[in-house]
């Protein structure tokens, strides 16, 4: 059950991050290399591949929290990415952003929009250079 | 178009958190009337009545901002019974708290789930003496 | 010159929260009574005693922040009464927390206005019982 | 390999919380049985059982997160117990906590320890009632 | 009445930042341009634009309230430069991220210092040039 | 008594975080120098230089705190160098920030490994020059 949980989690980490995923957790082997394995078995393996939550809803709920959070830009980006290849529209993970100035103020929503509008730049200039 | 917002604003207040919603903004209103008018106007006459989002989807934003955010339980509380309104699941709020413990620690979901237990309860009491 | 910081930050804390003060020191004494000196000593003796800013500006300042924190609602009262102490208006700090829902979000403004409700009708009771 | 990490979390909460432990896991049963269970395969089962780290090393680093957040006096409460079970001197926690001050300001230096002031005043009690 | 807001907010804008509040008005301009509006008219169109506490006061709050975030070194920029603009000293700025020390904490305190020495550098470089 | 307090925080400084800790110090003293002052009085002097807790066993609760705020990345990497000064080993370092993921959430404790990572990184190229 334990590998279940793992091959699960590898799972879900491809299906929302693509191959930038297995990059941050190669990052984070040489250092801490359970703590890998933890993040793969335990949010990936764990939670999101639970159901209830369609992928876009989960992908909502996690761009609000790293909105809310303010000081996890590097996440919020790999989250914005993952949004798109779950199939949120652009407008919507904007939208998402927006309504966080309610609850975690100003500064937040402005910084996360930065965000947004990096990764939507980074795609627009991929795309181009193809 | 000033009225207007207000107008759009007490609506969405309606719609999302029902007879509630006014009671809180009375409570605000003897010691600031201006930002009781102002919450009308802003989160719900320019936030939440905009579309690109449905108003579950928006809900399971605020939930999770909220749960985040960890310090504001009768807000949590009162967009719990708003996510109930606008068509959630209480399974669905659940899980969008879960989810949280990945991005702001098992205390945040834990406390908010309390929360949530404690208004899924008062809708069982209420229910059972009508 | 150590006695100094004490006895400075003893003047300090009375001119802020009258007897008041007092009674939170006492309270820390026997589980922390070196703490309870370090509060005398280094907010007000070091910091609440220094000049540049008015005794009214820094108020401002730390009703600003309590509200941002959003979750020492004690330390709120205690600095919204001693706000009032050194000469703001209960228009002033309302005004302080409404400009907040701005940086720190509308729960967090919200939460500050009805700890700053509570302190106005316990004035006003106290008042009404002379 | 996943009924160990359970097996194993439960040890360890037991461990740290005592029979008390048990209890909030009920709480949390029959509205979120699952993340009831993550609780325990998680941070008992796959990092309070880890080495490198004393238990008592474990919990000070505990206290440390909890006073640091601010906003969980329960799970802090919880673990102020933990800390005297696996051997942590009451002197030690308020020690930690008066650190924190530097960290999270003196306000969540200042809870906590009000925090602390009641779990010791209980086991007093308690004590003295035997 | 809309208008009103809008053109009251790019006064407050003008007012506290100069040209470059436009600059980031313009950056978020065609990610969310709606959102753009909205920082104009309800931070500085409603907020901004209220009487009741000066503009020095309300610059304190807000260094205040940006100091203890944290996580906004680019608002916090903005909002030092615009403090001096409506006539806060660069010693009344340097004090109030100094009490924040005693309410979020050294690290707060320490990096909103070095975003205050930076802005002050880049006006002693711009003014040595001129 | 007063000059004490100071010899006492250098001493302090010195200890955990040898010349460096003079550095940011002076990157301080032109814009804040009495700040740089009680940064030594005050966390050096007063808190690091009490007993009780093991050198060792504070910088496990500092580490704890710092990842747990989670936007004092140059804090931290003081801390972590600071934390191998008095005799924790990198294992055990890591270790603290692994535990951080289960209050503080997974971005938090994943944004410390990378900074600890640079510490690492830095002394492993220091030494291979030498």
């Amino acid at each position: 059950m334990e590998s279940n949980r793992y091959t699960r989690g590898q799972e879900a980490l491809a299906r929302i991050h693509g191959h930038i995923g297995e990059g941050v957790m190669d990052t984070l082997k040489d250092i801490a290399p359970d703590f890998a394995r933890f993040i793969i078995e335990f949010p990936y393996g764990d939670i999101y591949s639970r159901g209830v939550l369609s992928p876009k809803e989960r992908q909502i709920a996690t761009i609000a929290s790293l909105t809310t959070l303010g000081n996890a830009p590097t996440e919020l980006k790999a989250h914005i990415q993952g949004s798109l290849n779950v199939g949120c529209t652009r407008q919507e993970i904007v939208e998402v952003i927006i309504q966080m100035a309610v609850y975690a103020g100003f500064p937040a929503a402005v910084n996360a929009l930065l965000v947004a509008k990096e990764v939507f730049a980074e795609l627009d200039k991929n795309k181009g250079s193809m």
